[in-house]
């Protein structure tokens, strides 16, 4: 039973709600889960488990994070499928497609978004395609603007409150205002999402906040290093493999935030007390 | 800073906890993430990130998962190379290894199994797989039985504790005792050890109820029908192609579990009031 007329990423499903033995029919907004393929060339790369929506942001934002673009100018053309009865396909033209035909070749990018190693095929190759190293001493951020973030991003998510099961990722300018936020079925894409808002808006990251929902594991830290986000703050734990990352970048790195307390694990000069 | 003595899956990270702007320099259990690769007769196969530890359970349910073992005695090897000095990887040997041929092949398989459709290139590929038709009628379990899980998986779940964040899931047998339980920063990979343990200890899954930390999604789901697994209880929210599964293949799916309430979404025949 899809509703409509409301949001693409909610479908509202027939549940029988038992209170207390007592069963109640009422239909439930769950969030929409659907599969995205990214083709380049009208080719299939990758196919990625997502909450339809911003589907050329988590295009662009995936091309980012697995080094197939640098920059907007680098995406030639970004065609989300759906107006042309294509529905859960985005293709894309890039300027070098050479790259994708090396991956191809290699057979190193049938993967998903959710997971940052897949189609590497040795270990290896985990950390082998290098971390950018980010700048330090920015952003610069007070201590109280920390704490507060958890409950403007809560503020800000529409889809959360309804199906009471995403990830949320927000983007927020050091010390400022909220400048994106992006819901998920998948964490990752949340991040994609975000990153590919910002680069097809051609805004810098170098004094943006990245807010995580939940936990923060190797994959997200590795896609907001490459993005040049050297702040990440995330309201559940991190992972040792997401710590290492970061503190090989020179990110700063804080887990289980909320108003009054939070962990720092890596990169202690950027928030003042 | 590794906790070499305890847990392989626990890391003592040297984190400064902030409570209200005083800094406490505290070590902090993390849990473990590192990459795993599952290689056949030598050849890596797939790299999954997860928490170390039943590496070889998680190898055979991913196999099994993914269709190219059916039984115990379709694993003719099954080496975890920890013992040889190759941490990370598991090395199996397979009775019939034309399907891992086909799958190379195909570049169908360089995936993690943090994707349930990694690896397919097309989406008309996601059901294309098929799914078993779960017998109805059982498993048969009391609702008040059902209610109590949760707090009995909390009670022996040793690791979310010390982390504050992990994925876990767990078996019991229908309305009777827990069987076994995986945590795992994967939730995935935590589905993937459960059922690769039944599968090696060579019990049969038709009476089990699947008990899930977090949230229900898509490859979850296709991972618990595939396992012949008919009562799915979720004590987070369920995604739309998560319940699309669980109707289409007669799984009883159980979302937002907990004492007193919860969501009934699909095959109600299996909860007595």
């Amino acid at each position: 039973m899809r509703d409509s007329a409301a949001d693409p990423a909610l479908e509202l499903w027939p549940a029988r709600v038992v209170v207390d033995g007592a069963a109640h029919e009422l239909p439930d907004p769950v969030v929409v889960e659907e599969p995205l393929e990214i083709q380049v060339g009208g080719q299939p790369l990758v196919v990625t488990m997502r909450t339809p929506g911003h589907d050329r942001e988590l295009a662009a934002g995936w091309l980012f994070g697995e080094g197939l673009i640098e920059t907007r100018e680098d995406l030639l053309a970004l065609v989300d499928g759906a107006a042309a009865g294509r529905a859960n396909v985005v293709d894309v033209r890039l300027r070098d497609e050479r790259a994708v035909a090396a991956a191809r070749a290699a057979r190193g990018f049938l993967s998903a978004s959710a997971c940052g190693v897949c189609g590497k095929t040795a270990i290896e190759h985990v950390f082998a395609r290098g971390l950018p190293a980010l700048p330090g001493g920015r952003p610069q951020v007070a201590r109280a603007w920390l704490e507060g973030l958890p409950a403007r991003m809560r503020a800000a998510q529409p889809l959360f409150a309804r199906t009471g099961g995403l990830h949320a990722a927000a983007l927020f300018a050091a010390g400022g205002e909220l400048a994106v936020l992006r819901e998920d079925v998948g964490r990752h894409n949340a991040v994609d999402k975000l990153v590919g808002e910002r680069l097809l808006a051609g805004a810098r990251l170098d004094d943006a906040v990245l807010l995580l929902s939940g936990r923060a594991g190797f994959e997200i830290v590795q896609k907001a290093a490459r993005a040049g986000i050297a702040l990440v703050a995330a309201m559940g734990a991190p992972s040792s493999l997401a710590l290492r990352v970061a503190e090989r970048s020179g990110m700063t790195l804080v887990g289980f935030l909320r108003p009054g307390r939070f962990n720092l694990y890596t990169g202690s000069g950027r928030i003042e007390p």
